[in-house]
């Protein structure tokens, strides 16, 4: 067992975990006290932030540990936990790159983090290219059907 | 405070904390025996699996908690420690992409996954093209210096 102690805290608008539209949404996360402000020094340099929180909403009882349809739809394959990034998950981990928009003291502000209001933040990284895929990307068909409307922006779904 | 439970465990031919030449490593991750081997079907559908990890050989007393200079290379900037991914960091958490290269059973086989031998493992996710960065990737020169053979192979340079 390991313990995950809060680095920060999210700050938005949302307060409820809808599926999409997080397009045009911005957040801030303030960093916990025991952590100088100098911890985010440089991190305006990256335009891309890699954000690790806990999913913390979700009831260990909704854990899923086998096999289901992402987002309970049928028309989709049933596919293990670890081959879809669903919140109900062992260990309730989400891992999120988001766009830098500033840094103030110990307050980072961001775009498009797929995150709720008091969403607890256990880690930050900075986007390095290296670090991303090397090679051609590959997915099924399903992922990028889910995937359509995530980052779409809400206009014409109420305020968000 | 927030537990995790380790969903399985790195075996790999590297057992020393080395920064460099990842490129054309080999490594597998077994599910902890909680878990079903349904929790990774699918997953081989992707090319490529995010990998989050306890880099549990560091001890608390090593975690820093403001700005230091990277790899201590005094060549480079004094940033924060959310603005590099060393692993002396808060929580201990490691984010690394690695390519899929097979699943059979609760086995997964992946390349160029950046963690030594027994590394315990909480998360798997399916890298998603959606999830990218979105938009131009900028980074400070210094992280371009620093990842210059990260993922370069260790030929002249021993076994890993």
């Amino acid at each position: 067992m390991y313990e995950l102690d809060p680095i920060g805290f999210v700050h938005t608008a949302r307060t409820t975990t809808d599926d999409d539209f997080w397009g045009g949404t911005t957040a801030t996360i303030e960093l916990a006290e025991r952590l100088p402000p100098d911890a985010l020094a440089g991190l305006a340099e990256f335009s891309h932030v890699e954000v690790i929180y806990v999913f913390d909403r979700v009831p260990p009882s909704a854990v899923v540990t086998g096999a289901r349809h992402p987002r309970n739809n049928h028309a989709w394959p049933k596919v293990g936990i670890f081959a879809q990034r669903g919140k109900n998950r062992p260990n309730r981990l989400g891992v999120s790159i988001a766009r830098v928009l500033s840094v103030e003291g110990r307050i980072l502000k961001v775009a498009e983090l797929d995150a709720i209001d008091g969403t607890p933040v256990v880690d930050l990284k900075p986007v390095m290219r290296e670090f991303l895929p090397r090679g051609e990307i590959r997915q099924p068909a399903w992922a990028s059907e889910l995937m359509a409307d995530y980052f779409s922006s809400a206009s014409g779904h109420g305020p968000v």
